[in-house]
């Protein structure tokens, strides 16, 4: 946008293109409800008060003009749709920017996956500003198909400086305070370039908390408590409330939030699946969770604004304001927040649930595959567990939480071997190499739920190796083929049948479809779960069963892993505790 | 500062070089005291927490720790110190960042100027930012020493990347509205390199200021009423509430502050002169008045420091956090805020109203002149205004505001020519160029409270040409010729005799001297202008006489100015109104 060519719009001696009537405006700078027109030039608000010509009024009487909502964190892969599916369902929810760190597409790809990522939401209307991610790969602790080095960063960065917005989630935080010269230098680049270094520090407290930051990180959306969040934000983070799929912390640290402290909260969705985005929401979701607890609406919608536009020093969002970017969400009122319409750079791309029809080809282009999944060759018989003495360390899954426990159980055993024990929820899980098709290893999850046949995923987080769990061993082998076959994707399958599935082909992580095809897709799947006896998500958890970035027990395609002390453990323990 | 080596000292590993013990800790984050140590490594703060073990130990009991006061718009040449010298003066009153706009030395000496501020501010224990100016010449309507243009201006900002902050104070607003490509540039270079716009638009409103904010300019530091500083910050602005020596915004302002805006609120002093600094106080002295007012204590230190940080980008400033600066300021209460010590980088700089010895040497090194003063040959008879038929345009001053008046008045005429009139506080004002000693204009000015004589002074914003006043010719010739004789300074006559002078060789802006010498030549200064009947400052108010960007009526050494019409006009009218 050219400041020439606005100021005569502004002055009121040019018409405006568009002017949004009636609506009254939320002032996220003073919290007031104001009465104006608003009037655009090109992607910008060129003004807020009385401009009585304009080339189109877009009426909204009755309605109340929200900043477009941003996402400070999130993971496009996650929804398993391609960038340009993704912007459909949250622009459907008010989200008009988002902070992606393509993480998952970078521990499979390397800069090839961001790359992509970049590329392919150039031009689309949604913001997409990237968080570089820090951890490729996550660990030593497993398989992964890429190294993002410095020097990959470097470059990297400075090609794209324009997108680059900070350094994605520093999840490796005891590398942080062992001093890792590679992860060091990794900051130093973001922060001479003035991006942040966005954090993921589960738990971190006191002088561990202390040297993090001393790091340069100054964001987390890990808490999981409210005084956990209390200190980091003592300490000076920004604190993402997240509210993700699975991992759902917002009932938990929204008592955290006060008068004098709330301007040091952002929201954010980290891993959202299509489903819960379309029925339940996204940003929007959380800003009416956020009342619903009692937080006063100036509050939940500065935090869905522009405290997370302040964070990140994006200059020109998260607020309705002469020079800020023309993204706006027109709502009912500002307890049920009934989107009505969402206008994107200016123009109306979302009316009474449903996207503007102009908008659609926007979103076409979608390669066919991208990458490659093999596996090892893997036979029922090798998915055996020899009975050993002592107690079975098991993954034990919470709902709500991506934090696992461990579980010391008597193991169920049948001819010599361990079994999955329903009865107990608990299921057998596998984890194969699906970069290089050679490592792979074998475990046991507690809380997927599953009583029959098994499922399996190429979306396992950090190395996204293809993970497959149930309750007989054949079947999880038929579900892991059917997945590699696939090129990725999601399986169900009970009897040695498929009975349900979606390729994602992109990566192994996302789908060549669209939205609402994934959408009706994943509800087949959900079907199909309730047939093998689940109630639960369990793709969602099962992708967290890999995270060896988060306590406390977890499995890769190298082993089980002992999150706390970085390290292989055995699948057998002496003592209950 | 690496992060590798305060990592050890964070983790409590390895002792702190220097530890704060018993302070309660101003919490700016959260509003709450805390206890705790604060241990420093270097410059920075490693944690907050225990650390026992120490090399150095500050003991804070029954002492408040702020973080280091911030400046958000001052001219350093405003003081007539070198920067050093102001360092030790804002340094006593706990101001550890500054963000200086050179813009008076560089309208008299171009980037060369500007360097001079940038070179001498180096390794001294004070943050100062630099705002590049915006308007060298401010305007057309007088001669100036320098021209900065867009080319000087990519040069000086690439070379002075880290240094420079932000384009200073967008003063001509005019030229924003007329879209002048020279001025729209300046902003370009400053908005692509991530640096804030700075404004300066008094009185502006409405759509004139929904234009102005598309130019990216987002702070103001020139409302001067609480509506005004309302409708700016609704619109999008940081408001700077300025408390200079003369412009005192502070008591019409800070009843526009309330608890769901006070974040876009800052505190500036733009132009406070030395006494002012060390008799009243600094960026304290506005903490103090605004809590007189019945703000919240918490919320006058916020616009102090971390708000201020927040706007300007400074990542690790305004707070007392880990990896932050260890700037900061003990204090006995939060009431009186009486400054007990300072901490800069981590040392204590102040204890009890003294700089700390150790620290004088760092301020020596000023030079004994920069540029030259030159000013056309005028005699007493050069200044005789004939009388002419009509009122007489008389510039009136206010105290307490930088706005001026028209007054028109009924001319007291002697032997056919207007002379000054003390009974109506009316003295005689020539403005001449001391840059290229040419030009001179001769007017009328109400309010400096002259009885007698004539003073004279090198520092007039913007162009900074030479002003003497007074009741008599004589006195203002010999003024205005010592001044120029001494390379600048100022100087008070009265019977064709110097009374009182201060010589500010350095531009014509800033003496050689110290800070306290430079103090007590300014209180005999005060005393001579008793002398001269005035209990006014006179100079302060004096040195805006010719500020031809602020309304409504200026002298420059061209002649009489409409600052609306930014035009000249005529020293004769016709109507009283």
């Amino acid at each position: 946008m050219k400041i020439r060519n606005i100021i005569p719009v502004a002055l009121g001696q040019q018409p405006a293109p568009a002017v949004v009537r009636n609506a009254r405006i939320f002032n996220v700078f003073t919290g007031e409800l104001e009465a104006g027109d608003i009037a655009f030039y090109g992607k910008r608000i060129a003004g807020i008060g009385d401009y009585g010509q304009a080339e189109q009024v877009i009426d909204a009487s009755g309605l109340i003009a929200l900043p477009g909502f941003i996402d400070a964190h999130m993971h496009i892969e996650s929804s398993m749709l391609v960038p340009r599916q993704l912007a459909k369902a949250v622009l459907l929810r008010g989200t008009t920017t988002v902070i992606a760190d393509p993480h998952e597409i970078a521990n499979v790809l390397g800069t090839a996956g961001i790359e992509y990522i970049v590329r392919s939401t150039e031009g689309i209307p949604l913001n997409v500003y990237i968080g570089i991610p820090s951890a490729v790969p996550a660990t030593r602790l497993e398989t992964s198909g890429a190294h993002l080095g410095t020097d990959d960063m470097i470059e990297f960065v400075d090609h794209n400086l324009k997108r680059v917005i900070a350094l994605g989630e520093v999840m490796n935080y005891p590398a942080v305070l062992a001093r890792d010269r590679e992860l060091i230098t990794k900051i130093e680049i973001l922060r001479y370039r003035y991006k942040k270094i966005d954090g993921h520090a589960p738990g971190l407290s006191g002088k561990k908390l202390n040297a993090y930051l001393c790091a340069f990180i100054r964001s987390d959306h890990e808490c999981t408590n409210r005084d956990e969040a209390l200190e980091k934000v003592r300490r000076g983070m920004h604190v993402f409330i997240r509210e993700g799929s699975a991992a759902r912390d917002l009932d938990a640290l929204i008592g955290a939030v006060n008068p004098l402290n709330h301007h040091r909260f952002s929201f954010c969705t980290d891993d959202r699946d299509p489903l819960s985005i379309l029925t339940e929401g996204h940003i929007d979701h959380l800003i009416r969770r956020a009342i619903a607890h009692g937080v006063d609406p100036i509050t939940a919608i500065r935090m869905a604004t522009i405290n997370t536009a302040n964070y990140f020093n994006l200059r020109s969002m998260g607020a309705i304001a002469p020079g800020y970017k023309a993204d706006m969400v027109l709502v009912d009122d500002l307890e049920r927040l009934n989107i009505r319409m969402v206008i994107k750079d200016g123009r109306v791309v979302v009316r009474d649930g449903n996207l503007v029809e102009a908008m659609s080809g926007v979103f076409a282009d979608v390669p066919e595959s991208l990458g490659q999944v093999r596996i090892p060759e893997v036979k029922s018989d090798d998915l055996a567990v020899a009975r050993q003495p002592g107690l079975l360390r098991v993954i034990e899954l919470s709902e709500g939480t991506l934090l696992t426990r461990e579980a010391r159980l008597e193991p169920k055993v049948e001819a010599g071997c361990v079994v999955a024990d329903p009865d107990r929820d608990v299921a057998k899980v596998a984890v194969l190499d699906r970069h290089r098709g050679q490592r792979f290893s074998v475990g046991f999850v507690k809380g997927l739920g599953l009583r029959h046949g098994a499922v399996a995923t190429s979306v396992g987080h950090d190395a996204h190796n293809l993970c497959a769990a149930g309750v007989h061993d054949a079947d999880m082998i038929v579900a892991a083929r059917h997945v590699a076959s696939q090129n990725g994707g999601l399986a169900v399958v009970r009897g040695g049948r498929i009975i349900a599935s979606l390729a994602l082909p992109l990566a192994g992580l996302m789908s060549n479809r669209g939205l609402f095809e994934v959408a009706e897709c994943l509800q087949r799947i959900r079907g199909a779960l309730k047939e093998l006896g689940s109630e639960r998500e369990v793709f969602m958890p099962l992708s967290f069963v890999q995270l060896a970035v988060i306590p406390t027990i977890r499995i890769t395609d190298r082993g089980i892993v002992d999150v706390d002390k970085q390290a292989f453990t055995s699948l057998w323990v002496d003592s209950p505790s």
